[in-house]
């Protein structure tokens, strides 16, 4: 017998048809004999619906209260999946993140878990119950309702199986796993039975949108490992694991790219130490994620700097730095949101020097400009222009000969 | 400086136009140099798109996941509304039940209050904040969430207001006081400025929709001010004071009417101690709460009960009843679910013992059969045939001058 934490996404639970199927799929593992803990999210476009009704109330939003908000959402998700599990006689009870011990920092809307206790968990467990939770959410130290951002509910479901010491944690969602490229962009695109954490930590980061970043750092440092599979097949999908040895290492497992950021510029910057420093730490102190940072080759005395953010922080982003141009004592600032990412990741590369040059032929071969250029052991991420993203992929997928046959 | 509880009901907060304009009227409160604690309900049908929900997903509905399902509701409302107080500069903060120290005991959907600790929202208010305070809801002794059943919120808002030594408690609703009838069916029918607790009880029990029974009972024990008026006008409305003596006592100060009840006949009932207990008991234990009771006249040891009960009570009442009557050595039961009840209430009433002979004239003249009769104090009630309830009710409404002029 095995404990299994299965996570389950809003089109998951997105109405109540897809709520018993859930269900369903819930009482066959437990007949199977395995304990399960269920994470929700909140169903389908609730959230969204939830934000819409904020903005129309208030142009103010204490972030406090909208988490007070949010979390309404995976209050009704998992009170009605209990439902439909007792109406196919399984036993289940449902936990609020505080019901269930996830303590938090006080950052509401992006908070970080620091703790997960569970005993409410672990007691349901122990009398044969079935714990739904819900995902997304915690208590603060302050004992404040927090949400935990972005990819909240898969951290919630991999928090939750490290705490519990959980054999598997299904991340259950709308595609059946993850792939060598977006399938919507290469059709030849093929499923991956099996990546290591590293390279999931670099699809999750380069535009790979199955998993979030976070949850994936959370699994790979509580050595949780992940099945990402579809609610809607219930086939098995991609295993997230360690590397092993054993592990077939491919060059490049999977082609992935980024249309969410924008480029930004400062130009003329005094090529003196200390000058990138007060820039990016001012970009952090705003909560800007910075992402690709080329800094030119120095021309009298000067040079140009140039990063990407996610287009949602480039108004800050152009803020901070417009603000600070002067002070540093750099000229313009420009932006640019016609821009793109291509990345190729693989373990392997890590023991074929050659990859990167590949890439930049294939790119070059087909007339597309690189205009910057970033690299990991296991990534090699290009910034193109945003209209031949969707090419770059398609070519570097068929030269990395990850098309299927 | 006082301190006012405002109790917002589920059409007061129906969508984002209300909720700006309840925010506009605590701002306005909290100008003129009041502490003020709001109470929201779920907004307008919130509550019974999720029970159509939880129908869609599941014959079978635990109270516990039931009630957190519906705690959605005010944890939305709540919260949207601290936005929109936010939005005009007034520094709110919201708190589910639970957060508030609202501690009830543990029969979900239906839960009593047992304590209310209210430590954060005294906090809140020493802070010269706003608190927002969730309706209908609050924690076990278990720590499981509880709702508390019909007329919920109102109960949240006098629980509090006792709490805190709340000067006066509003209830904000969709009409703008206690009428002397109701306005749908008697025209001329006045809003009444002040009734007395035990009026404002009669009232409630007899078919008076404004306030739940329960909430009354509270501020009549608790010696909560209530203060009955309208979110749409924001006029003064109805004050549900104690009565003293200076108060003026009309004889006959509302006339009510109920059409929610139905009436259960059994017949054939052995004139022996202790039947009647029996039966009240059995209906007690599944609990059926039983309103009117009259036994008739015992012919040959032998003799018939009837009682009224809520329609949605009325399959139980008759599956205890048909269960029991062969036991207790009774003939058939009849159900009779096309009666309705008027009632006059007056503290006046009293000292002025021919009411009861006006109301049974006044019903005789028009040929308005009556079938049942109750009385307390200062109420008399009479089961009529539903379709004559309206016009049963304008007759005695001018009957006793009631009309406005």
């Amino acid at each position: 017998m095995s404990l299994v934490v299965q996570k389950y996404g809003g089109t998951s639970v997105g109405d109540a048809e897809r709520i018993r199927a859930v269900a369903d799929h819930v009482a066959r593992t437990r007949r199977r004999g395995d304990d399960v803990v269920v994470v929700v999210s909140a169903m389908g476009k609730t959230t969204d619906d939830l934000l819409r009704l904020a903005n129309d109330v208030s142009a103010v939003q204490p972030p406090r209260e909208l988490d007070m908000l949010l979390t309404a959402g995976e209050r009704m998700s998992m009170a009605l999946l209990v439902m439909a599990l007792a109406d196919q006689g399984i036993d289940a009870v449902s936990f609020t993140g505080s019901q269930a011990g996830i303590i938090t920092d006080t950052s509401h809307t992006r908070a970080r878990i620091l703790e997960v206790k569970g005993d409410r968990l672990r007691t349901a467990l122990h009398e044969g119950r079935v714990p739904v939770v819900a995902g997304f959410q915690g208590v603060s130290t302050e004992h404040d309702v927090t949400t935990l951002g972005r990819g909240g509910s898969d951290t919630t479901a991999v928090a939750l199986a490290a705490a519990l010491g959980a054999d598997a944690c299904e991340i259950y969602t709308d595609v059946s796993g993850v792939f060598s490229a977006d399938p919507r962009i290469v059709p030849e695109a093929r499923r991956l039975p099996r990546v290591s954490f590293d390279e999931m930590l670099d699809i999750a980061a380069s535009g790979g949108r199955v998993l979030a970043l976070r949850s994936v750092e959370f699994a790979r440092n509580h050595h949780v490992p992940l099945h990402v599979r579809s609610s809607f097949t219930w086939e098995p999908g991609t295993w997230v694991v360690e590397e092993d040895a054993a592990m077939e290492q491919a060059i490049v497992t999977a082609v992935t790219h980024d249309t969410s950021e924008a480029k930004v510029t400062v130009v003329g910057v005094p090529d003196r130490p200390g000058i990138a420093a007060r820039l990016f730490r001012a970009l952090a102190d705003r909560m800007v994620n910075v992402d690709t940072i080329v800094q030119n080759m120095s021309q009298h005395g000067t040079t140009d700097i140039s990063f990407t953010v996610p287009r949602v922080d480039l108004d800050a982003a152009l803020d901070v730095t417009r603000t600070l141009a002067p002070d540093i004592g750099a000229g313009e600032v420009l932006a640019d949101t016609d821009v793109a990412k291509v990345s190729l990741i693989g373990a392997g590369m890590r023991s074929h020097p050659g990859v990167s040059a590949t890439m930049f032929e294939t790119l070059a071969k087909a007339g597309i400009n690189i205009e910057m250029i970033s690299t990991s052991s296991i990534r090699i991420s290009c910034v193109v222009r945003a209209e031949r993203v969707e090419e770059a992929v398609r070519l570097l997928h068929t030269a990395f000969e990850l098309d299927t046959v």
